[in-house]
């Protein structure tokens, strides 16, 4: 197995398979995840994200490529990289190609300035948008001057897409009843961009409508955002233009108003938050694996002996236990 | 304010209000979250917990509702008592009644044996799993038999009602798609019971054989348990006996095979970590908000000076500041 600098390496010389591999080790997690992150971030938040999101069915992969093409004209010399990021939180596979994506890559297979990784699986300790940070991280790195993040916005994930994208794109289809779902999940507060896509069905000028209807009637985004509407088909390109414009105006906007370097710089101080907790987290547990006693309390614990509340007050207030955490640490 | 030692007091005594105080405590964490779980703790763990999940629209709120007037066979004495805890990752209420409930209130209000929570929020550094543990943990103590937990089921959240239930109840309608979308929600492996509801509407059957044609195909639950699929319009009450049944049946089988000590046994444990992890990322921010040094090296990473990671790695490795945060813990 190579070792990680010598994988950094053959990523910025813009090997692939360098940049897949990285890309795994990072979603396992573990020492050599950090060590490659601390090698490529230097080179990583440079790229503009642009995050996908929207109930199942609402056409998302299919903009996402079309998002894509365009942004690829065809290959020509000195057009954008893009890497794709798919999350499906409902899925169990990880690293590998999900059927949607198997079918996506025939398209792009041949042009190496597209690289497209699916996610399935919540992540390890951190959750599915650490991992997507992450992942969005190397693909900077690697030279992709776009990333676009894919995933399904019903529940929660919806709002961690807000914290690793930069321009949010809500995409919705005329369906009934979408809007209040919409409002439901909460995706009124997040997009930067509305998207009703397969806009040749019957209520996509309805739902546009009560979409800024809603939009007037709430809050502006920061930096007096209004989000546009955008009637779309992604299959046909019908009105994928005008997306790619209502995102460039977006980021315009931002940088004008100074919130993307605001998000962006949250963004960053919450990776170093998550970074520090989860190696604590994972030395917490490695301890407990390894110390007689805490195994000991973790017994009792398991057994309803002592309750956990108790047990864990208990171990913060015990300055011997915290020392020998820490202590795994410095190892 | 009435200290939490007598809200506990007060709570075990049956004081409803004392009950709701403690839980808005705990849904707001801090230092009086933890004592009121640690004097709660030995009187919690008892009652039986009912996970109800499913996509939005499914009847959930009504099926809740039905299984609660049920179990308090009207408020008969010595009538098992019932908290319900109504979990809506979307909204941005907490703490209070959300409009489904005020109508739901009304039909228990006059029922004391019945205490009904909205949340609304996704709590705090745990998220909402870990806050919806503690709420139950405080129902049980204050003597409920029973808890319910309804939460909308597309995206994570489905997976997170799974650490928190002992008989996941999967409520679908027979809608087309609807069996693809479980599929894709990955309700398949976490369903303890399945209610197909509103089932007076055309493709209830079906959709029925089909989930049952999808069991027998997969890997049978732990203790060889198969979810059984229930028929239900818990408008009308039909098929709500079979719906208490399946879920009495599973809860046989799991005390049978072991597996629910197994589930609770688990459960506690990862209480006890989040309790302690959660408490140290409290005190990291409590020490960077205090600490010149630390301070100085967030905003570096806030300019985008120094890399996240770095940042992170560097902290890990100073003995120093490390030091310095136990040294928080301590106080």
């Amino acid at each position: 197995m190579a070792s990680v600098a010598s994988l950094v390496e053959g990523m910025l010389r813009g090997e692939t398979l360098a940049l897949a591999r990285l890309i795994t080790l990072v979603e396992r997690e573990g020492p050599e995840a950090a060590e490659a992150l601390r090698l490529c971030a230097p080179y990583g938040g440079k790229g503009y994200r642009i995050g996908f999101t929207g109930p199942p069915g609402s056409g998302k992969s299919t903009l996402v490529d079309a998002m894509t093409a365009r942004l690829r004209q065809g290959g020509k010399e000195g057009a954008p990289r893009v890497g794709i990021v798919a999350v499906d939180p409902s899925s169990p596979f990880t690293g590998g190609a999900l059927l949607g994506d198997r079918i996506r890559m025939e398209q792009h297979y041949a042009d190496p300035g597209v690289f497209i990784r699916s996610m399935g699986t919540r992540g390890g300790h951190g959750g599915l948008p650490d991992v997507t940070q992450r992942v969005a991280t190397l693909l900077e790195a690697s030279g992709k001057e776009y990333v676009l993040l894919e995933t399904v916005g019903v529940g929660q994930t919806e709002l961690d897409v807000m914290e690793v994208a930069d321009t949010v794109v809500v995409v919705l289809v005329p369906e009934a009843g979408d809007m209040i779902q919409t409002m439901k999940a909460g995706l009124m507060e997040i997009a930067d961009v509305f998207v009703v896509n397969k806009a040749d069905r019957e209520g996509a000028e309805r739902l546009a409508k009560e979409i800024e209807g809603s939009l007037r009637l709430g809050h502006p985004r920061e930096g007096n955002w209004m989000a546009p509407v955008v009637l779309a088909q992604a299959r046909t390109g019908a009105g994928v233009a005008e997306v790619a414009a209502a995102v460039a105006a977006h980021r315009g906007a931002m940088e004008e108003s100074g919130e993307l370097e605001r998000r962006r710089s949250k963004r960053r101080t919450s990776q170093f938050l998550k970074t520090v907790e989860q190696r604590m987290s994972r030395s917490l547990h490695e301890l407990i694996a390894s110390d007689g006693e805490l195994q000991a309390m973790v017994e009792r614990i398991q057994r309803g002996e002592t309750d956990p509340y108790s047990a864990a007050l208990q171990v913060l207030g015990d300055t011997s236990v915290l020392r020998r955490w820490i202590a795994r640490l410095e190892e």
